[in-house]
């Protein structure tokens, strides 16, 4: 079997940050796969074909694009930001793990890119300087009471905390009782970072404090960070603060 | 005041997963600073000046940055990875805080890179496809006794876990220990992956089970990602094993 299937990460969108690797899977593919406005990031090149589907259908697009391999062409699934990360690599392995026996041999290869987190992070710091982790707030694929043992357990232990998915039209009201949740666990002025859009033309970055933090400033183009206890806002003259986790804990923190 | 200072991550090694956006602030520095060994990867300009430092002396390298850029330089201090996932960012902070108030007046950017755990996540398929955690396992610069209480509450919500730093010659039991820690929560059968050098040349990339999880076979150049209960592997016939954390949890897990 000679076809094979890349699942490449575009990064957060602006072209400077498409690493060298992807952008040469992405060329040699035969056919490209993805969620439509993630395609729509992608060069046009002759004899490429394309096919965009919605952003809920992961699962069938991940099985097409197998199925499309199998015949033996070289396919790529394009993803926002990496594709390892609340993206369509572990789509894909499902659909190897449960789909045609065929498909665990082929030739597949994920294509690391820039996630969401690291570049909200890089315009306003070293939020994530120090232990953190990242969740994905959305809860149709798993129970919310799971996600708020999560939030729970992270805030209590001292990690910084990446919101992935923290809203949408379906989930309008996560994200208010994620915040409500870490604030019994986080000092009022815990540093919470906004960032929308990040590296594409509509970028904003916002940095509030986990007290006043507005859940409404999100949308599904969002990445939220809750610093941890040790995070710290550094005010500068004329220009926007930093934020950022030191690297170390004292003693009997 | 017209210096400034770019902080860049040179990602996992190889230049082809170095952004363009990486590589343009490179080309544009008066001077470089860094750890030699990631020096090292920059090609060599004309007229641009270098100024490499041990692996230990983050704080006088971004100290020296500051001063350098403070006096009107285009500086960029370079970062293995991410530079702010356990790497340049937060040191750089660490000093602006502390540092002389003419520091907070630089133009300081930070340029993402390709962290070494996605990196590894790819090579082996989407292990870091649910929700997880980053974690120093250096305690150098935090209690062991905070680092296995964090051990534990990751592992007890169910978070996959990537361990930087895991060991070195000064360090050599602590990964052992957290290896034993994360027996006590997690099935003997939790896939474990040794990622070494993932990107360059010595890749080398091992898929163990947490039951006999071998510590030696990491050095400092290794990144560790421990599974959650719910992280699979999928026998391929002929090819490595993939390994992934499914985007999914049924009620009640």
């Amino acid at each position: 079997m000679s076809g094979s299937l890349s699942v490449i990460g575009l990064g957060p969108g602006n072209p400077e940050t498409l690493t060298p690797e992807a952008a040469a899977a992405l060329e040699a593919a035969d056919a490209l796969y993805g969620y439509g406005p993630y395609l729509d990031r992608v060069p046009a090149r002759a004899g490429q074909t394309r096919h965009a589907s919605d952003n809920r259908e992961e699962d069938a697009r991940a099985a097409a694009a197998l199925r499309h391999a199998a015949e033996g062409a070289r396919v790529a699934m394009v993803s926002g930001g990496d594709p390892g990360v609340f993206a369509m690599a572990a789509a894909v392995c499902e659909q190897i793990e449960s789909g045609d026996a065929a498909w665990r041999q082929l030739d597949v290869a994920v294509v690391p890119g820039i996630t969401a987190m690291l570049a909200v992070a890089a315009r306003v710091g070293a939020p994530l300087g120090h232990d953190f982790c990242a969740m994905s707030l959305s809860d149709n694929l798993k129970p919310w009471e799971l996600i708020e043992r999560r939030l729970a357990a992270a805030a209590g232990a001292g990690f910084v905390i990446a919101l992935y998915n923290p809203i949408s039209r379906a989930r309008p009201w996560q994200l208010g009782k994620a915040f409500e949740r870490l604030r019994q666990q986080l000092p009022p002025s815990t540093p919470v970072v906004f960032g929308r859009a990040v590296g594409r033309e509509q970028e904003t970055v916002l940095v509030s404090e986990l007290e006043k933090a507005d859940p409404s400033v999100a949308d599904m183009a969002t990445l939220i960070i809750v610093g941890s206890p040790m995070t710290r806002v550094i005010a500068r003259p004329g220009r926007a603060p930093l934020v950022y986790t030191p690297r170390f804990v004292e003693d009997g923190k």
